[in-house]
């Protein structure tokens, strides 16, 4: 099909105003908060599961690559159209189609942001637990499509254990519905697990059915330092075998908390071999009980324990995960904090080994590397800063990042905890699963036979 | 290839007492707990993945028929071969090859059965959560095939949230690893999640991670009688909207209290339209207040509370629950339980008028039904019970399984929660999964061209 009759075409089914090729658009949409770059050949801002339908159905039987999009905070390269095509920005679907509160669900629209969702849920008394750092940007749609978590889930798991229902439009446009309302099925295959963290490549997310939690009343954090990793290693698992489960369980390695102090001397974290910070959430009698037992199983442990008393003393030792971003950022002004090979996540007793084993590789590239993460879920940031201008300095972060990958599958572990695959590290995947990465593909093949569907992302 | 010749390289790769073709084995071996019945040719208890490999190939090869069997325990006919073939008893397979407790993880084989796993667990504070009613015979093979989950998946989830990695054996023998140690991953797509209750449709579990939580210390139980089950159904949803999660909520509705005291008397069960019974379990002082917030959240709905005050009294409530089964199966001397039927799942806020629908429909099939089960998550277990010499009591009893499934769909909901799909209930999957069921046989031909495994099950 000529391109004028193609975008004709396009224009009939969404709309004049809704589909877009000018240089500016294009742009915009080349890239994600990675460093993945593919220019699309259309923008396309749908606003229902009919046009997206039919839009996807034209790009099959033109051959034409789609590229779903949500808000575009990925850091792996998932919304970056690499072989052009068509991106369908999904934010213009982000409406919250029922608040069914008394099933404890929702029902929502993929372009509908995280927090506006739990801004509307507030009032009534429950939340949408996955909380990555983008929060306050990301959607629900690309949430669901890489599985996103952060803090919270050694508690409260990923956004897979609340995703009930999907509907989601396929390579040759037919709508499918999977899971329902219900909270527990068994019938069938767990396709809504399927599509959950498949980033796109087997079809595109228009409507979701979300479980939804009552809000925690009371929280507390306490902070524990340690002279090394591997004692702090060891407290986590003595926390999580005595039956608590902290609403966040977060290590700062020793040249994170350098950073932190030299950022903001305020914060005053102790100099330590590595940091552990707790974050109890329930009721008020549950949270002191949780805290008193966090602390009673770090204290052979550590060298200095801090409670929160009060809710002061609560933000004062949480500011100081929240500069973690910021400390990492700005430790240099020449240098900018590049986001390859910083999303590893090994088995929970690897993390002091793996901590030792950054550092050794930091040494070895003379690259800074500062650590931080959720170690209840094994998951380790690794936060890289170069001078981007630096051809050096790129050579050094991919050498440093191919190593930290190898170092974490060796140890049985997986090159992206949370963040995605993508474009950014599918080169590991044969390396990662072995012969699962051929059923991947055999399923990919099946569902997508034309390879549309965001094509040259996770290796399929 | 001649029949003689393929039973001897079965025995040459399994070892001759390995292989049977007995008609006794082969008769024991054509049913589970359902109504399904097939023969096989061969049963075969291998006991390394190697041997499942090689038997595999071999039978893919031939277009022989493979089933996977682990207890037998199944409700649904999962593990009958109904096109004959070969039966997998994968029993022998029963090791615990890692107690990793420092991962919160052990590494199983699948023919273990779940109370042994346990037991061993039990001296080091773990425990695996799912509780299907056959937790002492079931395998955990046969758990993870099915996604069993039972009366603690309400706080715990079912098997699939315990499942991190697995063996699988597929269709031509090749043998795959998917997911690993790691807690949290999003590397690919999650084919841990697609094998789950794939009821070995689409490969062969030989090994599984699976993921321990540290037994609770505590626990205690309520009861709370309503007017009807409306009301009960409201303080449901009050209870888990409060931010108590209990680790058991099931519903009995009056037929089954009146089946309970008309059993054991001494029970004593108020007569009411429902009773609710929740369980709380955690540390002392966590326990203590979930009871009282519970006791709260139903106060105003209730026309009766009783929290167990001592152990004693939480065994006497408890065994009011446990004696479920047998007071349906020993309600009337001349009938016996059939398993049809028997495990739909409905949104929460529908339990009541799915209750209100089982009356009817027992009313009008002059055909008792018992409604107890999981209300927490949706699922209800209704128990019949006929006279299985008569044929018109198998009509009225199929007829009515068959409008309490299509009453179960059209209020959005399951015709199997927890037991599983099987031969018993693919004629629903259209009717419940639409489109969906068409993207399940497309995934099951790509990865299963031939047909071989567990055929005749899931409708694919």
């Amino acid at each position: 099909m000529q391109n004028t009759v193609l975008l004709e075409k396009l224009q009939e089914i969404a709309g004049n105003t809704r589909v877009s090729t000018s240089t500016a658009n294009i742009y915009c949409y080349s890239c994600d908060a990675s460093q993945i770059r593919g220019m699309p050949d259309i923008v396309i801002r749908p606003d229902t599961t009919e046009q997206v339908s039919k839009i996807v159905k034209l790009a099959y039987e033109n051959d034409i690559p789609v590229t779903p999009r949500g808000a575009g905070t990925g850091l792996a390269g998932g919304a970056v159209p690499v072989e052009g095509g068509i991106v369908l920005d999904m934010s213009s679907m982000n409406r919250i189609l029922e608040l069914d509160l008394d099933n404890l669900q929702v029902v929502v629209e993929p372009g509908l942001i995280q927090e506006k969702l739990n801004a509307r849920l507030e009032p009534y008394g429950f939340f949408f637990p996955p909380d990555p750092g983008s929060s306050a940007m990301c959607t629900l749609g690309g949430l669901i499509a890489n599985n996103g978590s952060g803090m919270r889930s050694v508690k409260y798991g990923t956004t897979r254990n609340y995703v009930l229902a999907l509907e989601v439009v396929l390579a040759d446009g037919t709508v499918i519905n999977t899971g329902s309302k219900t909270m527990k099925s068994v019938a069938g295959y767990s396709l809504t697990d399927l599509f959950v963290g498949s980033e796109g490549t087997l079809g595109i997310i228009t409507k979701a059915i979300l479980k939804v939690r009552a809000l925690p009343g009371e929280r507390s954090v306490m902070l524990a330092s340690f002279e090394n990793p591997e004692l702090a290693g060891k407290a986590v698992v003595k926390v999580l075998s005595s039956g608590i489960i902290p609403s966040a369980c977060e290590i700062l390695d020793s040249n994170i908390i350098q950073a932190i102090n030299a950022y903001d001397p305020g914060v005053g974290l102790p100099q330590a071999g590595a940091i552990l910070l707790f974050e109890v959430d329930g009721t008020e009698n549950s949270v002191n009980e949780g805290i008193r037992m966090i602390e009673d199983a770090c204290r052979s442990l550590a060298i200095d324990i801090r409670t929160a008393a009060n809710k002061e003393e609560r933000e004062e030792i949480w500011a100081a995960r929240r500069l973690v971003g910021a400390a990492v950022s700005r430790l240099d002004p020449l240098r900018t904090r590049v986001y390859v090979g910083e999303d590893i996540g090994v088995p929970i007793k690897e993390i002091p080994r793996m901590l030792h084993k950054v550092r050794e590789i930091s040494e070895e590239f003379c690259l800074p590397i500062m650590t931080y993460g959720h170690i209840g879920d094994g998951n380790l940031h690794t936060g890289m800063c170069i001078d981007m201008l630096e051809d050096k300095d790129w050579e050094k972060l991919n050498l440093a990042a191919d190593k930290i990958h190898r170092t974490a599958i060796a140890m049985g572990g997986t090159v992206t905890a949370e963040h995605g695959i993508g474009g950014a590290r599918a080169e590991y995947l044969e390396l990662e699963l072995g012969k699962a990465l051929d059923v991947m593909i055999i399923i990919k093949n099946a569902l997508d036979p034309k390879g549309i569907m965001n094509p040259g992302k996770m290796g399929v």
